[in-house]
């Protein structure tokens, strides 16, 4: 099957078997993201007290780790489902907002990484070269600078934790360390809305809820994403409330025939 | 009084007397509900620190306990909050989402059960059954299906905790134990977005806060968001972010006249 | 230059330089204020946690302290990073959310006050009148009414923290203790929204990013605040949930044609 019918049919899958996808996530997109989810079909959860994270884990088809407003009980929260979800074999996917803007981020990334078998990263340049010793500049959790390039970043981060790493940007470039992808879908307007990246990384979750090709479910997540976004814009214009808006109709009303017909995406081994 | 014209008097009560609904509620919807509660034209209040709760419920004319994204200090909030509201007989009304799902969820809900008295609980049909010992099947906070009918599940508990029960569906049921209403007003879309039930849960609040009889108060809030879900989706089609955004322009425009025509309302004892 | 060109050249700032806004602010409005930082054209952060608020504030180049939703823990990381922003002359905008409504909230904000230099707090009448020790009625977190005029309780929170204080209102107030400025753009429809007050305040916060005088801060944001209400509602009519939607982009089409053709501006020594 070519990558773009497996990305169809994962499509599909997300809305015939809606995938529960639990999110331990910062509290300025938990809305936004949990309405993500709920448009392209899947089902939201939200949960991080300690006496439930395990129970919501094991309940779920896949665990998003966001580290946006991040505090140490919630840490140790996301660590104790991550845990969980791995003694299962159910994916985990970590979205290292702000690494390398504070060393507290960092550190509780790199800790994360330690403790818990990680699916698949998906973050800006900066914050994956941040998690990949790679030299890179921030500005809060905006990304300035890195030192190399979004397909380096992607293959050395992929490589030193042995997962699927997603670094997007005006390209997407997602990487296991042996295939490379560029999705070179999205819009401009993207970056005008707060969470639209953590919106991105649940995208990837409900993928991954459907899709044991963690590689698969990050270039399949991204590229429905970016080509929700160009729909979106073309319905908005430069208006980025009403952008965000179009956003959630687009997810909804995204089709097979949209992935078809819009997806700009190349494979590289 | 006939039951729509009693509806149409609480409605206009809220916006006359500006009813204070103070919410202890989860954080993936507490922007959304407090704009609900304000476009019906109540004023929401949020504040969950023990160190407040006491005098912000006092100063409230209604209490929303929402345990969406519990933890434990925020549980022990909401039971000193509630009993303080007890204490100046003042309205308190549980969301239980998710009770079912977890053991925690379940079992947090039972000791605010305990330690508290409530009002109106209003959940789904999961959510319901299991705090009525009812078997039922959830998925994350979705109730997927219930071993009894929304009737009996409203009805059995309502006779066990004292108080009103909403089940909320395609058709709500709100029972007191001994009068049972069928409320067949909403839209499918209402299942589109996040934190729908939610709000419903505080427009139930703000009626609360003007309405003494709970059933009432109950079958007030959701005929009159059912109706605004009706007026949003006349408004916005088949798309589920246009239909959040005319959801709070139907709660702010909802009238009397909407009330009379589009009511389909169903009381029996 | 005159006040308007000063305004529309801090305009322009906000858009090239994008000042880094770092908000510990309550949960309620994180994402519509976050929006709004990013929507004027500043970069928004959102960071609480004890273990990295201060590396975060001495990166930004404006701190807000909102205590919309507060609690012990949170007033602690308030009180640690305003200290660093000050230790470096940042400045520190305090949105003091329903001071007068409960007694925990007046005394935080005392405390904030004493132990940060705090350089604008923008409140409406009641929360501004708590901290100046003037009388008040309070519902929530509305002001009701106050036994002063909101130029006499500007005047006398400024004199009493050495501050710029903001009143806002129908008419909003600004003063230093010695200059006094009456904007009296906006319009009624921001008062139909939840945390449009928390919004004007992170407006002024990223106009203090890049305008060293706080008076000078305070009316630029509170007079593009008030314009953008307005456009927005030239876009919306009377409906709250459009309204919220223009408003993001009229935050975002905000003009210095805008500012000045349409400001309504009095300045007095």
């Amino acid at each position: 099957m070519s990558i773009l019918e497996s990305i169809c049919t994962n499509l599909d899958a997300i809305r015939s078997k809606r995938p529960l996808v639990h999110s331990i996530t910062n509290y300025v997109v938990m809305n936004e993201t949990a309405n993500a989810v709920l448009c392209i079909g899947a089902l939201p959860i939200m949960s991080h007290a300690k006496e439930e994270v395990e129970e919501m884990a094991a309940a779920a088809d896949a665990l998003v780790l966001n580290i946006g407003t991040l505090s140490p009980d919630w840490i140790d929260a996301m660590e104790i489902a991550g845990r969980r979800a791995n003694s299962m074999n159910k994916p985990v996917i970590l979205d290292p907002v702000g690494a390398g803007a504070t060393a507290f981020r960092t550190s509780s990334c790199r800790r994360l990484l330690e403790s818990v078998k990680i699916s698949i990263i998906r973050g800006n340049a900066g914050e994956i070269a941040a998690l990949a010793d790679i030299y890179s500049e921030v500005k809060g959790v905006e990304s300035i600078a890195a030192a190399q390039s979004p397909e380096e970043i992607a293959k050395t981060c992929a490589a030193k934790y042995d997962c699927t790493a997603a670094v997007t940007g005006q390209v997407d470039v997602v990487s296991d360390g042996c295939r490379v992808a560029r999705i070179s879908n999205g819009d401009a307007m993207l970056g005008r809305v707060v969470g639209t990246g953590c919106m991105s990384t649940v995208i990837i979750g409900c993928f991954a809820g459907v899709e044991s090709d963690s590689f698969m479910a990050a270039v399949g997540g991204l590229t429905a994403f970016g080509i929700a976004g160009e729909l979106a814009a073309n319905e908005s214009g430069a208006k980025p409330g009403t952008f965000h808006v179009e956003l959630y109709n687009a997810l909804d009303a995204l089709s097979s025939t949209d992935i078809r017909s819009l997806a700009r995406l190349e494979i590289s081994v």
